[in-house]
């Protein structure tokens, strides 16, 4: 072992602001695919891999929260955490962040029942987004509350989106992108919640270095999943066998 | 094997009447010990002990269920399913059955500290409960939805239940009881769901088999919790060690 022994806990905002520092690293905001999507680079058959791929992820978020519940005693925890899985399935049909997404899709001219099942998703998509689940499952609870602080760094990832999907591609509608709007507001809550928890819980050098490896983890999780569509579908493209295939290509 | 192969599947009207079958003869209506506690032929320091031990399976019931809500990709059945942490868990600090069964173990003198940290519960009730967390998080979705047919049973002993403690017992009035008068309207509106699913998706034997199989499991659960209550706190009694006492024994 080479590493210095850490001795010393970091103070709450150490911790913090080493968070921040790993997301300015490696939050997928700085993914060039993220670069062709917003500012409008990606032709429609591209944005709709995106926005297919991206629904798995979507659609898993409500199964990873529920994991984290299902781990947690704590009855005030409970209901703080519920809110996520009601953000993303809504009180009925049709609403709620799920509904929100196949917009986007159905706007782009996918077929509803194709995303909903994940025909042509990469299996990249699928390994990083399921073990992302698996993750919040299986690792302590601190750990898997720290995994969603990807989310302090959305709204400004979201913004920079929502402005250039719409500025630069006429088949993209402020409605199709309504999920969006919704999560400019949730994501903030959410994260304040998250990080206050953190800050709290993790005192000890080894919790912190849990908590910084849980959002490393969860910026791979991302990251991973905009490689793989870049590989996939930006010239020159190597789409894998069984994978969604845009018109006019493959 | 002896057993004749099972060929044919059961109508749903078949199965549904197999698994009342099964209530009738396993329900834990017809526990010894609920005659006792439904009788009033308990002192005070047993129906502590019923209540004591009977808040830990209650304190574990949302985490069951938001580890069946993690393993369902179908939003509908996540939302319908969601209804029942709400009911737990409540919406605020307070709310909840979890917190009014606190009304009940406040009414009866125990400490809320003790109770809410399953201070002085018999282990066979935590051997019990766990099992069926565990049975939820691993079996397949349809067992999982299976085992919480047991509600189907829940409103006649509770009727009993309400009726029986209040008329014979003086340190229990019907505020301490509260938690089960929700009960009653949220119990068939779970088991109406749970038994429409399980009617509808268990249509090969082998599914079947499986479904009653599991409502007989979770008839064990709650059997075994009152075989301990029964045990411990029954004359003679045989508190195990470590288990709460109550004043004036041990």
């Amino acid at each position: 072992m080479t590493e210095p022994a850490m001795t010393e806990p970091m103070s709450p905002d150490q911790l913090e602001a080493a968070l921040r520092a790993i997301g300015r690293e490696r939050y997928h905001d700085r993914h060039p695919f993220h670069g062709l999507l917003h500012g409008g680079k990606l032709d429609r058959g591209q944005v709709q891999a995106w926005a297919l791929n991206r629904f798995y992820y979507q659609s898993r978020i409500p199964l990873k929260d529920a994991a984290l519940i299902s781990r947690t005693e704590d009855p005030a925890l409970r209901r703080e955490w519920r809110r996520r899985i009601e953000d993303h399935d809504g009180d009925h049909e049709g609403d709620g962040g799920i509904a929100r997404w196949l917009h986007l899709t159905d706007a782009l001219g996918l077929d509803r029942a194709a995303v909903s099942d994940g025909r042509g998703i990469l299996p990249a998509t699928r390994f990083a987004v399921d073990a992302y689940v698996r993750f919040v499952r299986e690792k302590t609870l601190l750990e898997a509350i720290a995994s969603s602080l990807t989310e302090l760094f959305a709204p400004a990832i979201i913004g920079n989106r929502v402005a250039g999907m719409l500025a630069h591609y006429d088949f993209v509608s402020p409605e199709a992108l309504s999920y969006f709007d919704k999560r400019l507001t949730q994501a903030p809550r959410d994260s304040d919640f998250a990080l206050d928890y953190v800050r709290r819980e993790a005192r000890r050098p080894d919790q912190q270095q849990d908590v910084m490896a849980a959002l490393t983890f969860k910026c791979d999780v991302l990251w991973a999943q905009l490689d793989a569509l870049h590989h996939a579908y930006v010239a020159p493209g190597h789409i894998p066998p069984g994978a969604f295939v845009p018109e006019g290509r493959g």
